[in-house]
């Protein structure tokens, strides 16, 4: 038997039938017409937008559609963040349908001229990642008569200690080096553009308070530096984010409200040159991948060898990483549930499989759950993240996965 | 430095700009419109088709679509083979426009009731996974009056050697254990199927003749004992396929002559029981990787640490597999190339990667090449096999890239 990660804590306690958004898991199929299905609850990531605006009060909230493009999720989200980061054309047309054009930018290492020019002319903010970059900007900005709003990416010197993607604190392609940020900073205002100061990230999926606590004040004081070396007032440090939440066995759930309290003592001891800055946290995964569920149904229970399987109608055509084929070393459960036998003990060692043809396609790797038969559903957790949008859907010809918003209205 | 995969052989040899098909890099890119886009090189898949017809001709050559379900290409290799593995309902019905459904099968764990539907009204066999599949399987041939036509895939207790993807010899979600099969026959003939035989895989992607060879044999005396014990012939034993291409460094190809001459040998002496029997190798991977070619534009060249980037339109978004993010535990290089330099000696280590903003996208891992600035095009070989199609095309929100079909009319 191999271990689970921990339900999301809107889960951990309820008992028989799964509910999401107070409707059982039952009608959210009926409702798709089929399965399987996403069900991201809204309410789920309003609590923690309230949660980080408690623990953050002074702190800007931006939301990183690459974790969740839905479009209903994302109309609803730009409503309560105060910025939208986007990572490609299509992200930034996504954006500009939701949020004011000032409270989007745009970061990715291999921006092409027209997308340059797409961001420039919508008024958004380019997060420039290289001298190379911040020419072409300049240059398009002239054609099109437009002053571009440029901010300096900066591959840190740090990096976030214990982050499952590591992105500070060695060569990256991301952002120009810290030693090289204060000249482009003073090229692009030398070049007519409205800088708008820096965007540092340094890690993501941290689940150290203390660690994310430590690259923050790092990433405060670098950016201090920085704006001494280039004498000029950064209006917007975007902080990066980071924010981890708990996939795995043992992993236990990041204490956000240490992070608020030491980043707000860290803000008030900032740096003269920062005093009038403002300073923004990008959160992505943390705001949204415990509001979302796969729901899959069994088709099939089998025995080979000795060992069951579940073999259900979804797999890592929709969910890639629970299946444990991106960006895991080793393959590790997901959290999971029989969605009609909530908190029921185990009564057997499982696993659960998808539909494809392949070995890779594997939800579950001798999981503990009650007795299952076809046409029971099964509860993929932490879905809201890196799902949908992250799989290869088109593998082997299955149809999409249902997505579905429950929105309380 | 970390080297790369060897070319296949009709771009091994080539100097200055890369061809495909007598055409240049370049001048697919003008067709396509635009970077990234994958081309097909019909002509090569031709010449893997006619190497397998001359090392095993007797055997029925069966292409698995998975690995590349391009509909020009599918069309074209409709032709020249002699039936079609499916492994989803939209697979099916792509199969069924470029076949009869008499050549068409269907294999996969988790069939739907809906799927198993769709394949008995068309005519095509349905390669049974369990006791319970087939259980459907005749109700539902039963329900619409028509005589199904099922086949027994074998959860083999044999595993192929070497091979990347092994898929027997094991607690398996694919077919029944060898020890059941037999009876699975029994059961499917008293039930009025009409029994199409064995499906048998024992893995997939192995470069090693004496593995397959021996994998074959063990194969082929399985089905002979597995046929005297349901006392009937089998009409055709798919003997499963497991051919793989050199990817990465070190890699040899697979001697398909001398894996044709052992199985020639081995059917001459076949078991008497099988003497009526047709036999088939399914490929996909073998048939089409080596004809794919993923073509992308390097947008920026940039330096961070002493590390040098080259920054392309295009990665993991298309091509996850080369980003060593799909069924890899170790990330080694595709082999790459620029397509302006082919064959020019290594200037500079450089890393290649996506524009996507993952610290995951990256096709090539401190590679040397030819130097090269923004605006040459990189291209990335073995991208004909499980590349668009098994890609999170959707990620980040990027354009998918084009597909081309080069076939010479």
């Amino acid at each position: 038997m191999k271990p689970t990660g921990p339900l999301p804590p809107e889960f951990a306690h309820q008992t028989g039938v799964l509910h999401i958004a107070g409707r059982s898991a039952e009608d959210w199929v009926t409702e798709a017409g089929d399965t399987p299905l996403f069900v991201y609850d809204l309410a789920i990531v309003e609590a923690r937008i309230a949660r980080f605006r408690a623990a953050m009060p002074a702190i800007d909230l931006h939301y990183a559609i690459k974790a969740n493009p839905h479009p209903g999720l994302l109309g609803a989200i730009g409503g309560l963040v105060d910025g939208l980061d986007v990572a490609s054309a299509g992200e930034l047309r996504a954006a500009i349908g939701v949020k004011p054009a000032a409270a989007i930018s745009f970061a990715g290492p291999g921006k092409r001229d027209d997308e340059l020019a797409l961001a420039i002319g919508a008024g958004a903010t380019l997060n420039v990642e290289s001298e190379g970059e911040a020419a072409r900007a300049l240059a398009i900005g002239e054609r099109l008569e437009i002053v571009p709003r440029l901010a300096i990416r900066v591959n840190p010197d740090v990096e976030l200690r214990g982050s499952g993607m590591k992105m500070g604190g060695r060569p990256s392609p991301f952002g120009v080096d810290a030693v090289r940020a204060a000249a482009l900073v003073r090229t692009v205002r030398a070049g007519g553009a409205d800088w708008r100061g820096f965007h540092i990230y340094a890690g993501s999926q941290a689940l150290d308070a203390g660690a994310i606590v430590e690259t923050q004040a790092a990433t405060l004081a670098l950016a201090a530096r920085l704006a001494d070396e280039a004498g000029a007032v950064p209006p917007l440090v975007n902080l990066g984010g980071g924010f981890g939440v708990p996939y795995f066995a043992g992993d236990r759930p990041l204490a956000v409200e240490a992070v608020g309290a030491a980043l707000g003592e860290a803000l008030a001891q900032r740096p003269e040159v920062l005093a009038g800055s403002r300073f923004a946290i990008e959160l992505g995964r943390w705001l949204v991948a415990e509001a979302g569920v796969y729901l899959t149904r069994i088709v099939d229970r089998k025995e080979s060898q000795g060992e069951t399987f579940l073999v259900v109608d979804g797999g890592l055509n929709h969910q890639l990483a629970a299946s444990g084929n991106f960006g895991t070393v080793v393959r590790r459960n997901y959290p999971l549930a029989l969605a009609s036998r909530m908190g029921a003990g185990a009564d057997e060692t499982v696993s659960v499989v998808g539909p494809l043809c392949t070995p890779l396609d594997r939800l579950g790797d001798r999981v503990a759950l009650p007795h299952a038969a076809a046409g029971d559903l099964v509860a993929i957790f932490l879905a809201g993240a890196y799902g949908a949008s992250a799989s290869p859907a088109a593998f082997l010809g299955h149809p999409p996965a249902a997505e579905l918003l429950a929105d309380h209205c």
